[in-house]
């Protein structure tokens, strides 16, 4: 079964458990997916709203890119999973198999992706969600900083899970580049995530 | 249907549409549950472990009282959604009933209590993922890190929810007390839940 598919409390459950997945990657997906799924909220409460009617089509384009990053995201939990389940397994191999290096070495950089997309896509939402709080309806702005807050968790999850990765890599230049990335999406995304928080909060205090 | 035996898809679908529950309370409640899900894992993959014999009462004690959060944090996706209710059908109240207004003020007294309540249980999510941090298995540490961040979002979420209600508040003593517990929790633990996040990330990269 797809682990969209599971409940709420059945996700979380598992989540507590001594299971190796889901874990910090599948938990920043679906913080992710609550991020674009609040922003979107913002942008099913505009349109149709007379008062907005100027920027209805650009909200619409927003909610469509929204679902898309939504469904992309669910899907990352999954991704994630299985993509952690061969580097679980090769810690297995025997310390003094020859091959057991190389295994990790390939096993890593599987791992890192999954994380790395999660990364990409909610930093994606960040953008969407800073513009439906310009925007959106006023009636709606504190679920524009909620997806703020979440995509920034997202973000700052997603980022750990490919750290963990890349700090285990023995090819430098192939963690350094994906550190590169990584470094590159955190200092421009978790900045806007806070700034887009704040006006929110600022403006109800 | 008790909104955590719906799927992660349900949720998410329903939380981008224009119903107005689930909304941002509902998520803040959620990733509260990611949360201290997240520290428990911490928790899970320590005990039974030789190297953290010495920490092994303390940690099932954290995961006791995580489990303990988790269930009441999902619980608080419906109380947001029950106490919400009474409001939104308040301001269909026409404006010229004399009732209007003390309606209103009371719904809103209401609708401020689950935010409110997912704050403090947020709170004490953030108290035990610190603790699981310092004390935990190293080897799960990506995971405390995760718990701190989705804490985090969980907290300002939540903290968004309740400023929305006390800022349309005609009792303003109500109001300023509310909010005086909010900034006091705020102003402890949302830094508390950054520099657990710091601890982490700063120890991986």
């Amino acid at each position: 079964m797809e682990m969209k598919n599971t409940s709420l409390e059945q996700f979380t459950a598992v989540l507590a458990s001594d299971a190796p997945t889901p874990g910090g990657g599948g938990a920043a997906a679906l913080a992710g997916a609550l991020a674009v799924a609040l922003g979107n909220m913002v942008g099913s409460l505009t349109v149709g709203k007379k008062k907005y009617a100027d920027v209805e089509d650009r909200i619409k384009e927003l909610n469509a890119a929204s679902e898309d990053l939504r469904v992309k995201l669910l899907a990352q939990i999954d991704e994630d999973a299985n993509a952690f389940a061969p580097l679980a397994k090769a810690y297995g191999i025997p310390k003094d198999d020859p091959t057991r290096e190389q295994v990790l070495e390939e096993c890593l950089h599987v791992a890192a992706q999954p994380p790395m997309n999660i990364l990409r896509l909610s930093c994606e939402a960040v953008e969407l969600i800073a513009e439906y709080g310009e925007k959106g309806s006023r009636l709606a702005i504190s679920d524009a900083g909620c997806a703020a807050a979440m995509a920034q968790a997202a973000i700052r999850s997603a980022a750990l899970n490919v750290a963990i990765n890349t700090g285990l890599m023995k090819d430098r230049d192939y963690a350094d580049a994906m550190n590169a990335e990584l470094d590159a999406l955190m200092d421009k995304y978790v900045p806007l995530a806070e700034q887009t928080y704040e006006l929110v909060y600022g403006g109800l205090r």
